[in-house]
């Protein structure tokens, strides 16, 4: 059984998780060296998962059996467990909390796929919507604060299978990075009266520098101060602070943008190993006048060191204005059934970019 | 050039540094390619780095020529130079801050050495009074508001060079995790009238459950809420704030834990990636009350995935109290010129870990 613990000097929660230390020798291992065949996402082997939590199905097929387009399951090694009780106590002079919450995977596809950016765009519209269907569902548990859906691409992000899948955490409290967005942009609005994040978009559409796609209602940028080299957030331009409270539309053009951004992102740095997280705001909180809903794309091409560890402060050789010159530059094509892309110049070459991680020294 | 640009939301400062782009197409891998016969770090080869800052040398050579022991120089493609003046400016909404700081790289040895710990005692002794003389020197410096000292080993800690050596980065600012720590310090202190880093060292002797290393002034433990599986922190017993402060003998044991603690590391992980910090309080403030210096491990069996770089909670599969007995029981054997080692259990194969950087799905 998992459990929170907090640092009793900088009052972040760690999760220890001694279930997870079981994973490689057995069904991650088995997924990464087979072709797809015995991978426990592909259709046809949902025996090979915890029964399903949700599922996008075609009519007439039966929970975990085939037939399904988006299959929401629980991670097999859990962080954490709905089932745990919320227990808080103190230990000496340490705190302890039972490792409530879930830990869910969303399996973006029944076929053996690596690349979600490769997806048909009605396919990322489907796993949207199973993003907010989720959190829509999560946030009638009154135990839990928060959930946090994040994707890890490649072995520089931590991923271990290699089907598309991206995962869900949900905590029964607000998580450090979550809360320090809060206060700041509650800070900035009771400043100013305006929400920071609306107040990027602006600033963002009206130079132009740094942004690398401009839809109707989706803005994505690099954003001014880019801890990675070709980072990306996506946001809505109408303030929107809860991902639950997204329309349809708006939803469909988020898939859209992912669609396009990850697109360029493959043919500029040739399919780098990447994260991306989206942040809404805390479960039942009502619509927030200071927060903003977002989606944060981190290409991995720098590894994560001593320094950033043990600073907070992260060092980006690409400014975000070149790599959003670059992906903006970047030619991919929209064709009906998805998008290709024409590989043209490589700026990693051009800019001195290691491929795979970066080093530090 | 690089600055400082400081995110809107979250407060946290990025350095972007385009220099540092260039790295890994000349000087890093002609060394990470060469066995040490082209090697920057190595005596004979003090043309492949800019001048020396400081070195420790045997009396009659000269600064720039062999005769050392442990070298100070400029990091070539430096983060941040302490020739930039601190220009600090608005930026549309944003704030820029140019790139003044220092970025140094302290060689550990004249010799090919890869591993720290396996440098003889009376040589870590010299590193970490380099350490100490580098800190004095910088704290002269009133632009410069902190500095961290770091080391990566090993290409998931971000390592690039296989030369044992260290790294310091000072910054005009306190870095935000020395800020949340200063901090989280101060209030403690405020409720409690005591420092937090004492209470943390009193209590782990008393349960002893954690405790890796115990000398008479420096007490080595697996902290409570580690974030990283066999995460280790050293810290003087006494109350100290500032590591300009030490004396003599306390750099005398500390050198003596860290050679032990990263043997056992070796010993139990098989030489692992690590980093680590060694956080000391703010320049100039005179002995601080509430806060301690201390240094942290950092074994990096864990790659940072998007979870953690999207809430600040860290999944930890091994329970610390479990390191620290497989750190205590580690057996190493002290040996004139230095330590050596007898394997005996592996527990990264008993706890189901991964060698290398673990995945995270």
């Amino acid at each position: 059984m998992s459990e929170f613990r907090r640092d009793p000097i900088v009052g972040d929660w760690v999760i220890i998780a001694p279930e997870r230390a079981r994973r490689p020798q057995d069904y991650e291992q088995l997924a990464l060296r087979t072709n797809g065949a015995a991978c426990p996402f592909c259709e046809g082997n949902e025996q090979y998962t915890p029964p399903e939590i949700y599922a996008v199905r075609r009519s007439g097929s039966s929970p975990n059996g085939p037939g399904w387009l988006v299959r929401v399951v629980p991670n097999r090694f859990p962080a954490l467990r709905v089932e745990h009780e919320l227990t808080a106590r103190p230990y000496a002079m340490f705190d302890l909390l039972g490792g409530v919450g879930a830990h869910e995977v969303i399996i973006e596809t029944p076929e053996h796929v690596r690349s979600f950016a490769s997806l048909p765009e009605q396919q990322i519209r489907q796993i949207v919507r199973v993003y907010h269907q989720r959190l829509v569902d999560l946030a009638q548990d009154t135990r839990l604060a928060q959930a946090v859906i994040f994707k890890n691409v490649g072995h520089a992000a931590g991923a271990s299978l290699r089907h598309s899948h991206s995962q869900l955490i949900a905590t029964p409290f607000v998580p450090p990075r979550l809360a320090r967005e809060l206060r700041g942009a509650e800070h900035y609005y009771r400043d100013r009266g305006r929400c920071v994040y609306c107040d990027i978009a602006y600033e963002e559409a009206q130079r132009d520098e740094r942004v690398v796609v401009d839809l109707p209602q989706i803005l994505a940028y690099c954003p001014y101060a880019s801890r990675f080299p070709f980072e990306v957030w996506l946001q809505p331009k109408e303030h929107t602070s809860h991902f639950e409270d997204s329309g349809e539309v708006l939803l469909e053009e988020l898939a859209t943008a992912l669609k396009i951004v990850l697109r360029k992102l493959d043919t500029v740095l040739e399919e780098p190993a990447f994260n991306f997280v989206l942040h809404s705001g805390p479960f039942r909180t009502g619509p927030l006048a200071h927060y903003h809903w977002h989606l944060e794309i981190m290409p991995r091409l720098s590894g994560v060191a001593g320094f950033e560890l043990g600073s907070d402060v992260f060092i980006n050789p690409v400014p975000p204005e070149t790599a959003a010159a670059f992906l903006r530059e970047a030619e991919i094509e929209v064709v009906a059934n998805g998008i290709h892309h024409h590989r043209r110049n490589l700026p990693a070459d051009a800019l001195g970019l290691p491929r795979g991680p970066q080093h530090n020294s």
